[in-house]
């Protein structure tokens, strides 16, 4: 309603509520300019928030950004960053309505993403319950594959790298799935079984996961072969979206796919006990968890 | 409705539109931790944001802050911040309700604070219109004042320190000056003369404002004399309110003050040209203007 210029912006909340997060991005923590480009910098900071309002199953209305930068970023750096944020913000229906800029050592950036919920209840963490199915949308394991190439330094698998520098998440299936019945439901930015852990956490209750369900990235199982479900299930930054939804759903999930245009499988169920992730191989015993794999992917592909 | 602990915050927009502003503040850029408590950082952060809202006639309904700091910050430190922020935001009558934490070598905060307009339209700054006259609460030069004598290292006036520090915005003259029909409206964060020039050259107007009206803060006045005014035409990071409204308001002032609990000040009249701003002497002479009137401040009071 109201855009740039003045003192704030004035976006439509037509559900008399507004859903909002916020993240930072920084340069040499987030990202690295060698690596990412203006734009790839600027699709992933507004991936992160954009996917924060997706997992509450609101549809996103609007981005503010304040930018801090040294005086030396070259003004067509901060021109192709603007492009980045304001392309990604359009893939999730936003746009960039406000920001601040001031001037730092490093490259700073914080995204504020805004949502409407369509009058629909927010999806919370804490809604899962006994008997729910768990489902993920999209494949898992390409951003971290990537980061981990590019931190090795080894000739990368572009679609690994462009997963980390240019994170797409699936925002229509937050939305969708929340229309579906979803009873909870969260974005994988730590890794899924961490995040799940937040999510059974808050519900109380216990997960058990089917390693042989996990959908792991194509290129990453290529490359990872053996190791490549257990990387995929503690890995970060893929931004997809996991949620539990009653058993009775199960059946509707293909047409949730089709409709959120990104794959969606079912990988596990919501248990009373233990509170927790358990993921079981394929002979049901539980699979040991570590965070890594990026050994595995820094050497060369192993030959058999 | 959803405060802290999920992927998002969601907050009543009671009007179905939610105003939204986002500030940076940056250590060393914005402030120092030798000067400023974590407490003081917190109000300013907070503070900067929030009269953002304000200045569009709305009430201030949440902040969300996003904390990047070294791992070496004291957890105190933090949670003095944290106090600091809430306490802001209640005076404004809002609550911190999401946040985001990252590593930074320095500590650098990004506060969005969302209001509500009350169903009524938002006052831009591009509404001010030949005849009106033009007000602003809260007194003007002090925080300058502050910040001067921190600079300078010179023995500082506790009440103008404080006011650099805390600065504390007249949150309900914002949405007062809307409900009496305010055409435009801004917080004063750059210097009276600078931020209604925003003003002028928005509506397309110009802004003729007496010299001897301007409110300047009383131990500014007493420091710095004659140079006093021309000081707090240009001082910044007062964060008090400049608007403007139709001439036939002008009796309903003093109770728009009484019922924001801040002086308000008839300081000009908006005319239809030049469009700018000008501030006329005593004598009806054009007031030269520059930034500045620090070297006074540092200097002991002068003895006539």
């Amino acid at each position: 309603l109201v855009g740039i210029g003045d003192d704030s912006a004035v976006v439509t909340a037509p559900s008399g509520s507004v859903v909002a997060a916020v993240d930072m991005l920084i340069e040499g923590r987030h990202f690295r300019r060698e690596w990412s480009s203006a734009y790839d910098v600027g699709v992933k900071a507004a991936a992160r928030s954009l996917a924060d309002i997706a997992a509450m199953g609101a549809v996103n209305t609007a981005l503010l950004v304040a930018l801090a930068a040294p005086g030396t970023l070259p003004a067509r750096w901060a021109a192709e960053l603007a492009e980045g944020l304001a392309a990604e913000a359009a893939r999730a229906g936003a746009g960039v309505v406000g920001g601040d800029t001031a001037s730092a050592d490093v490259v700073t950036l914080s995204v504020t993403a805004l949502g409407d919920l369509q009058h629909r209840t927010p999806v919370l963490r804490s809604g899962a319950r006994p008997g729910d199915v768990i489902a993920v949308a999209g494949p898992l394991g390409h951003s971290a594959a990537g980061l981990a190439m590019l931190s090795a330094g080894i000739q990368a698998v572009p679609a690994l790298v462009a997963a980390h520098l240019r994170p797409a998440p699936p925002y229509d299936a937050g939305p969708e799935a929340a229309r579906l019945g979803a009873t909870a439901m969260i974005d994988v930015s730590d890794g899924l079984v961490q995040d799940l852990g937040h999510v059974a956490a808050a519900s109380r209750v216990g997960m058990r996961l089917a390693a042989g369900r996990i959908p792991v990235a194509r290129a990453c199982r290529m490359r990872l072969r053996a190791e490549a479900t257990p990387f995929a299930l503690t890995a970060g930054e893929d931004y997809e979206l996991a949620f539990t939804v009653g058993a009775e759903h199960v059946t509707s999930l293909p047409r949730l796919a089709r409709r959120a245009g990104c794959s969606l499988t079912r990988i596990g169920i919501v248990t009373r006990r233990p509170v927790g992730v358990t993921v079981l191989d394929a002979n049901g015993r539980p699979l040991p968890l570590r965070a890594g794999g990026f050994d595995h992917l820094a050497a060369p592909p192993r030959r058999r």
